[in-house]
């Protein structure tokens, strides 16, 4: 039993990234009944849908689950009502101070995890109090560093920063990979893009198979000017990388995002003008599949590379 | 003894990368005298000047050597006859096509590695017969792809692609980092920017010096337009920087760079005006040591690292 499966009182360290548009109570609840740990992603719920999703995690598992809470949202004082009301266990917050919410979450009872995608910042995550970190690279749909740092240099640039916990997301979706993170210094993942194809996914089944299509160079990181994502090829993106290539203004590339576009091409399924966010990891995805058969192969991918790990010869 | 270490003859299956205006005699022949395979690089020598180098390889060394050649250099024909005429024992071609020099290097007996950042570059590579592929992630100083495929998604794909015996390199410069990619399915790892700030790397003291300095986000792939390349931040980065920003001309990006700029940085110390080459592990590299010193702390990490790996539970 690690410290992330003892923070966590789960079963093994592996979190399902609360993800706009795909991570409803279905999804958080599937992974929670798994063994690992279910996030509810706030990012894309008004404050009464998350109630409703935080009622029928309940409803669908006894299982600690939790709530991603991106900063960037606008009415952060709802949502946070909304959590410490259901007590929910668990929040992770990304995107933002980790300053601003710890203490109050904490004083609730709440565990919290926070996302970087830098030492600095797992730094002065850790002066914030967080139980736990998640370093996200490069790699990541979400990622949201200008740094442009992937998995496998951050992880290790985090663990020397920090002795907090310690999970590794960005570009994880195998059970190498995650054998991989836990060498690099992490000691549990959060992975994405995997579950954000799965069956109890909330995303359209356009975009998931969408998602099943994207090989290699499939995806690329985007708005650095704005807020970076990681984009799937598709006639918005080249709009945006045609706009990016000749120099436009950050008020032309707001105007061209405009609202809603994420919902529109992963929940709406328009896979022409909707904005379809994923990590690099999407070219190895290559079916649809509950959730229980996913971690089921992740688990015995884990367990065969660890054993290969075993048997090779110190140097 | 793996496949890399039987292919090469080499008591671990560590590789120095071949860089230019770094990997002149004394580093290629530390690397192989400590037991594992330096590479001199011929990008940024006259054949005769290769010719030289080889001789005083060979006179430092008894152990295995070999050339990186990288495929854009004028002329090749020229390099290649050098290394035939002095019966080098390994190639490895980068930046081009493995079906132009594999089947002639091997009529001379010579071991082809050639260098990837695609499974698709490594399925031509398969085809073209090459012996083994060094599939090379985003992270690296040296990477050539516009994918921007990085190490961790990198590798699982080019494992499944191909059965050649496989290479890592890119963002790894710790044994941690070792471990990671065997766990990813390499077999082996070419690690340049941690040499080219060895002591017996023959950049300028200040272009190593500069490498301890660079931290998080201190490199960036720039020139996507041109041959990618990764770039410490400094002067002339920024001015690359900004005309990237305003959308400039392949024309004009082109008369930016110049020529003799990667020698101005590298080899003569510019820090304002020359191109700064390196690797995004440059952020934890600290100290400028001995080859053997190096080696020596990476099998130590590699083995500790390894020790760890041996503890951990299955799921």
């Amino acid at each position: 039993m690690n410290r992330i499966q003892s923070l966590f009182n789960i079963d093994f360290p592996l979190i399902a990234g609360g993800m706009v548009w795909c991570s409803g109570w279905r999804l958080a609840s599937a992974v929670s009944n798994a063994g690992g740990l279910g996030l509810l992603g706030a990012g894309s719920m008004h404050p009464e849908t998350l109630r409703e999703h935080i009622r029928k995690t309940r409803l669908a598992s006894q299982k600690p689950f939790g709530v991603n809470v991106p900063l960037l949202y606008p009415d952060q004082e709802a949502l946070m009502a909304v959590i410490t009301e259901e007590k929910v266990p668990i929040v992770f917050t990304s995107a933002g101070s980790p300053k601003k919410w710890t203490a109050f979450l904490h004083d609730h009872g709440i565990k919290v995890a926070h996302v970087v995608s830098s030492a600095a910042f797992a730094e002065k995550s850790e002066a914030a109090g967080v139980d736990a970190i998640v370093a996200e690279g490069f790699e990541a749909g979400g990622h949201e560093g200008r740094e442009e740092t992937s998995t496998m240099v951050l992880i290790p640039s985090v663990r020397k920063a920090t002795s907090l916990p310690l999970l590794a997301a960005g570009g994880i979706g195998t059970g190498m990979q995650i054998v991989a993170a836990m060498a690099l210094g992490a000691e549990g993942v959060q992975m994405g893009s995997l579950f954000a194809a799965s069956e109890e996914s909330s995303a359209h089944i356009d975009f998931k198979k969408k998602i099943l299509e994207t090989g290699e160079g499939g995806t690329k990181l985007m708005l650095k000017q704005l807020a970076p994502v990681r984009l799937i090829r598709n006639p918005f993106f080249d709009k945006v990388e045609e706009a990016e290539l000749r120099g436009a203004s950050v008020d032309e590339l707001k105007a061209l995002l405009g609202r809603g576009r994420a919902k529109k091409g992963m929940f709406e399924g328009d896979l022409t003008e909707g904005e379809l966010e994923i990590g690099q990891v999407a070219s190895l995805i290559d079916t649809i599949q509950p959730v229980n058969v996913l971690i089921e192969q992740l688990k015995q991918e884990y367990n065969r590379t660890l054993d290969q790990m075993k048997k090779l010869n110190s140097w």
